[in-house]
């Protein structure tokens, strides 16, 4: 690949809207509902190039680009996805969708219930990583997509993209899970909990109705963001980017101000988070991620729980993320292997801990690259005979 | 030691005024205060085999034995104090202390200022390990001891045993540092900052002056408590202990009620913690471990920090901990044999994360058991001479 990789450019968010109830892992028929998404890259003609990116808990349909009226905006997978990047728009037809409890445009706990006239709050269903895959088979439903080349998704966005192996083992032809797990952790959702905590017992989280009180449990929201964000980095990069430098020459010696860089970097980041993340999002989300674990049903046997999937995976970790550390990238690849399913797996030796997924790290990077490489060459065998055929045709006219 | 280990029953909490004010590492002059402290064994008539023992964060000068009227409140190192124990009070005489700005005796947020005659709150000076040893020095002063046999702590404690031995070099034998660290990391700190912003973000905090309104930042302090017991457990043994068990065999599907049994544990710590611990002094007590940092006063160089100490010193730590990791202590260790100080050193393989160094590990115990008994041995000599001396005069006579 000589060619300068590039960015999509301007990209316009669309809507879809679902009629039909989605029958739900809680039991609800839920709907009907909308689900926010972006395509960039152009569908092939036999509609054999489409990949689906699934996001983790703080991100969007907005993989790539960004806004006319939001220059700023960038995707955040903007390194991963584009023209001449490891996911290259200029052969895949690539499709981000928001999913369905989160904020940023698809019905989530903000939106307007229709029965109620006010926002759903704590009566929006608590959802599951595989309703958010069911969900996401009706997306690509209404956008024409029988199978997508790949399924692709990081972190909880993993869980996603293995979950699609097993439940629609016909709709993909690969499935691309990176720095994930098949469960969380009794740790893992340790953190989950305690976050959960700081948002519920806030004063102004009024049992998940607090947009009727027009106020925010920012404060909650805030720890919880503080938590999550010390699980994302590894030790080592926090030493590396603040070990223990000071804002000051001196200790304050104050319990209030801020002493050390890290805490004004967290703080900075709580604050920030608060100020456009809904809480109701928060505990969904951090309830789908808990309650994933596809093993469960098959008598904690994670192997036969993939039986059913006929894809091939390519799976990668990051040697420093301690939040879903290598070991558990292993049991899905060791899972797979059992089933004979064909697997890649890297193991990458970053320094960013679980964040490194979203950063660009040259080995990584190469090896998403020459993973969709290997794809766009499994496409382009019967695109390209028709277009030969094209050809042949035109010369014989 | 064939001899049965066994408790040193009831105890009573003694407690020391100090009316000359104590000059803090803030540049306040502090006082008059009062510490409260225990005493187990007899000092014996050289004053030789005294035992000062520093505690962490949760805990305080009740150290071993139960208190007649509360029969089942055991001190916090029962396990490692007692007749026949490793810290054996058939042969030590050990002091127990709590430290200033704590909540369980000494004086500290929660006291009455004199000036104001109100509770201190966030007027309470910030106080550091240093400050500490000083006290603790002045507290020894009260007892006539010039020289401790040993000084002793786990974590925090630790470090305030490592203070000890170039603060005072010449007022102990050998310095006990268990499960500690030279300073804390960026991650370390990032931990107490998000339980410090859980607590000063509570509305019931009142700015520390929670005392004035009737109230307790309650919730701050258990998601504070919830934090900090993520990082006192290892991942392994949260999964052996809990792993992803349920309270019921199916989810609930709510955001707010306990699935799992981690959940669960952390929210019975979390709310029993809030019931009777100081939101200042928890303050006060993760500024200090945030302070911690010998080697900043010396170009960074912890040997040059640790230049002065001449005692003697056990290091003990455990595989699984990783709040305060084997790598840590043996920064200390490197920085003492550089100085060329005696060192035994014990990592010891023990699933329990940082909490391991409260737990009865059998190599553990026996480490330090052996380790007093070193101890002893050397204070023995001058204690059976002088028995010996007494026999030989009176066989004269």
């Amino acid at each position: 690949m000589s060619k300068q990789a590039g960015s999509v450019g301007i990209v316009q968010a669309q809507r879809m809207r679902f009629e039909t109830p989605l029958p739900m892992s809680n039991g609800q028929h839920f709907g009907p509902y909308e689900l926010a998404y972006e395509t960039y890259g152009t569908l092939n003609a036999d509609k054999s190039n489409a990949v689906l990116i699934c996001h983790a808990l703080n991100a969007s349909h907005h993989v790539a680009g960004v806004y006319a009226d939001d220059p700023k905006n960038l995707g955040w997978w903007d390194n991963m996805i584009g023209p001449g990047k490891p996911v290259d728009t200029d052969r895949f037809f690539v499709v981000g969708v928001n999913n369905l409890g989160s904020c940023f445009g698809s019905t989530g706990p903000h939106s307007i219930s229709p029965l109620t006239g006010k926002p759903y709050g704590p009566d929006f269903p608590v959802v599951t990583v595989e309703d958010w895959v069911n969900a996401q088979a009706r997306l690509a439903d209404g956008l024409g997509i029988e199978r997508f080349a790949a399924v692709m998704g990081g972190s909880l966005g993993g869980m996603q993209a293995l979950a699609w192996s097993y439940l629609y083992p016909q709709r993909l032809a690969h499935s691309v899970v990176i720095a994930s797990a098949p469960k969380l952790s009794a740790q893992n959702i340790a953190f989950n909990e305690v976050a959960r905590r700081a948002i519920t017992t806030d004063p102004q989280f009024h049992g998940g109705r607090f947009y009727d009180h027009g106020v925010v449990p920012a404060r909650g929201l805030e720890v919880a963001r503080m938590i999550g964000h010390i699980t994302y980095l590894s030790d080592d990069v926090m030493a590396e980017k603040f070990g223990r430098a000071l804002k000051n020459a001196r200790y304050s010696f104050s319990l209030t101000d801020v002493d050390f860089e890290i805490e004004s970097y967290l703080r900075y980041q709580g604050e920030k988070f608060a100020g456009y993340f809904d809480a109701n999002t928060y505990l969904l989300i951090t309830r789908a991620l808990d309650y994933y674990d596809p093993a469960r049903d098959h008598g904690h046997h994670l192997a036969k729980a993939l039986e059913k999937a006929t894809a091939q995976f390519l799976l990668v970790s990051f040697t420093t993320d301690w939040r879903f550390a290598p070991e558990r990238s292993r049991e899905i690849v060791q899972a797979l292997l059992a089933n004979r399913r064909k697997v890649t797996y890297a193991e990458v030796d970053a320094p960013h801990g679980h964040d490194a997924f979203l950063l660009e790290d040259p080995q990584y990077m190469a090896v998403v690259k020459s993973y969709f490489e290997r794809i766009a060459q499994s496409i382009a065998p019967s695109a390209g005979a028709a277009a030969q055929a094209r050809a042949a045709q035109a010369g014989a006219a």
